[in-house]
């Protein structure tokens, strides 16, 4: 079965500071996980006129549990979790667990 | 540029009732969206010993926010919708918006 990491960062203070960060440099160090196989970011609009509970979500599956603790004991993830403190200060929620494929 | 939408779901009352009633009912029903390019439904495990901040979290691939609202609008999205109110009751949180596809 499918395993995911979903990263689910808080409004940052300057969201131009933040999305620049990210898809210039967490980005490109995060697709260089090994064994990721599908890696997204969506930035949510507002939801009913209300502010999205989140600024952006991550979604980056792996095949299966195994590859993905490989992927965070590798250099390039603990690369990744180290660089999390150049720029998600507001705070990031984490989820991991095993993924069905639906569609 | 593809469209997500991601839904986070509360901890249910009753986790048994909710994923029988998610695997039986809801995730057949949202598999018959029009356009609806991928489909995966997480179930997050404990984060170092701490329970997960959701239960499930679905993540709904479009190819664009105009096929994302086409399919909200069809009759599968309405029923779909119409269907939380069965086993949603705890809470959910939907993310909408343009997804990156990094890897």
């Amino acid at each position: 079965m499918a395993f995911q990491l979903i990263a689910l960062y808080n409004h940052p203070e300057s969201a131009a500071a933040f999305d620049k960060h990210y898809n210039e440099t967490h980005a490109p160090l995060a697709a260089t996980l090994p064994g990721l196989r599908a890696y997204t970011a969506t930035r949510p609009g507002p939801t009913t006129g209300e502010r999205p509970a989140y600024h952006l979500a991550a979604v980056l599956t792996f095949d299966d549990e195994q590859s993905f603790n490989a992927a965070m004991g590798s250099e390039a993830g603990k690369a990744a979790l180290a660089d999390l403190a150049n720029f998600a200060g507001a705070g990031v929620t984490f989820l991991t667990g095993p993924t069905d494929t639906i569609v």
